[in-house]
């Protein structure tokens, strides 16, 4: 190893707090066992503008920048996870001192009279995502962003052979003659849709499945930010740029379902109920369904909706609520939990159920608000 | 079935709140794994005074009461997690009407416009400790049972071969020429002893070995009451009693190890240091130790104590904290995570260490605190 440059010298000085903060959000990125050992360390560059961390999983990426008082330019790799460890156990308003000499020697961290030297592995080896050529770019709200994950998540299946449901759908369309920006999830039991205006920049760009880990990522990151946020993207790659931070994801290499299909456009029984006591009563004949099935009985008639569950083991349950029907009596038996993911996400007073019969999917609106649909297959009770 | 008595009919009202909070204790006995059917089940009493509950896992028995307007006095078991999952649910400041035809047939639960069918069992089935009879009776402020109970459980082995140190040791003994009431837990590596003075009527009590789990579930109940608690003993049963609450725990029939001898009485090297940063700075060290051995040295010199830690893959950590020590110098190695439970135990602001070697067992005192003792084995590091 002597024969080769391991890392540049480098030294610093930063607030505990800031460092803390930048470390949460790309310590999160490195997965806690790693084949090749690079992957457990965070990527640190000190130059005139501060402190980079950069955290990477191969597929994806966060880089954050850190003001610091950096008096030696420089670069190295130390282990993400215990670097955040130190770092949140040291006593709130610290200052820390990072240096490195250069070559094999160890990362100093000094705090107080806290001093620790962390073991390196040459900033050479560290996987850095070429960031490639970005088709499209555009700007998102981020309370627009944080809307179109929450309403969708939910429903991304964790069914790994059917890896290209495993992420949110998102896709320039048109809505009722409109362009909007799109994002979809299913599992094949249920379906979830939201839409947004299209922003300036995004038409035709290219249809994309953002996986898991990236959606899960960037809404713990967009959490905080009242900012707006750029996204960038082409086809093979997507990046979310605000405040200092910029993550950039690799996105499924699959085809997403035709999912327009799935969504029932005559289904002419419509049901408006109020959400919170809906969503209430639901939750408490769930505890009567057994935990596999989670299956209830939703029988709507004029004027009231009545909820049921039953189980030879614990019993039986029945809530009813009052609800605007005018259609044919109906029964059909959904999945609980998928139910109440749907009805979380519902904002408004009152929920709006699109139904054609027991065997066939029911459609679910937000009385007061177009924007999202969400789909739910039936289940035999 | 149908020539057998199965439960007698009942009929009540009661207040939603109450009985959750009487549910939230009772339920938590219940294993959520019974291969007897009827252990996943409570009993329930009603009568002039109230509603009584009753859950058992045949060693541990909780029963309490709660305010309830009864109209038919009767008795039946109902599923406990169940019934508790069902309450939660409700509306706060619901009224919530349990009633029962008797026979066969399955408890009725009314809120609103709720209602619950569960499934029962024949109350005659439902395994009722037979309390005995109690050789000694005292009363403990809830105060010092907590104290007595939080300053040793993490001490408690969870080896199940040495079952015999799976609880907590109390008994009545002396100490400085005083009658005290000791509890002490040890796990072969570390050892808790904590003393209060002998209240009224202990005197002559058999020392007895309280169960991990009824630690627990007694630590639980006393979170919340100020008040005094009812302690009753023989020589294999043990009896919590206080406001509408009564357990009534099994014994662990083992022999408990000669503790005394483990006490190191002539450890003359003193040092005392503050414990917050003694604590803080161990907490910081052990991000280097490995996961698996936790291990960090402490070496000890005139007015000096230094904390360090190291591994092959992390690196290394030093902390210097101040200190009163005026014996020769010593270095010694803890485990951080054994050390850091006694100092969370520690309230007062210094902390004294009794040490002899770095291989022998290093006693610790609160130093304004002579009522506990800890003993710390040390490891090689």
């Amino acid at each position: 190893m002597a024969s080769r440059l391991v890392q540049v010298p480098m030294k610093l000085t930063l607030e505990r707090t800031a460092f803390l903060k930048s470390l949460g959000h790309v310590q999160s990125v490195v997965e806690r066992r790693n084949t090749i050992p690079i992957l457990s360390n965070l990527r640190m560059t000190a130059s005139a503008e501060g402190l980079g961390l950069n955290a990477t999983d191969m597929d994806l990426e966060i880089t954050e920048s850190i003001p610091a008082t950096v008096s030696q330019p420089g670069a190295t790799t130390a282990p993400a996870h215990t670097l955040y460890d130190i770092v949140r156990k040291l006593p709130d308003g610290s200052q820390v001192e990072l240096s490195h000499e250069g070559g094999d020697g160890p990362l100093v961290l000094r705090a107080g009279r806290s001093r620790f030297q962390l073991a390196c592995l040459p900033v050479d080896d560290f996987p850095v995502m070429s960031p490639g050529d970005f088709s499209h770019s555009f700007v998102l709200p981020a309370a627009d962003l944080r809307a179109l994950i929450d309403r969708t998540r939910f429903a991304i299946s964790t069914e790994e052979t059917r890896y290209y449901l495993n992420g949110i759908f998102l896709h320039a369309t048109e809505a009722a003659g409109q362009p909007v920006l799109r994002a979809v999830a299913t599992d094949g039991h249920r379906l979830a849709c939201v839409e947004i205006p299209l922003p300036e920049g995004a038409a035709g760009m290219p249809a994309v499945i953002v996986p898991r880990k990236t959606v899960t990522e960037l809404r713990k990151l967009v959490e905080e930010t009242g900012m707006v946020v750029n996204v960038s993207l082409s086809e093979h790659k997507i990046r979310f740029a605000f405040d200092d931070v910029c993550l950039i994801s690799k996105l499924i290499d699959g085809k997403f379902p035709d999912y327009e299909r799935v969504i029932p456009t005559d289904n002419d029984k419509i049901l408006e109920v109020a959400r919170q006591p809906f969503a209430q009563a639901t939750d408490r004949v769930a505890a009567i369904s057994t935990e596999k099935s989670r299956a209830i009985k939703v029988a709507v008639a004029a004027g009231t909706l009545t909820l049921s569950a039953s189980s030879p083991e614990a019993g039986s349950a029945v809530e009813e609520i009052e609800a605007s029907y005018g259609a044919t009596p109906l029964e059909i038996g959904f999945n609980a939990r998928y139910l109440l993911d749907i009805l979380d996400q519902v904002k408004g007073d009152a929920v709006r159920l699109h139904l054609a019969d027991s065997s066939s999917p029911t459609v679910l609106r937000d009385a007061a608000d177009a924007s999202a649909v969400y789909v739910l297959m039936p289940m035999r009770v």
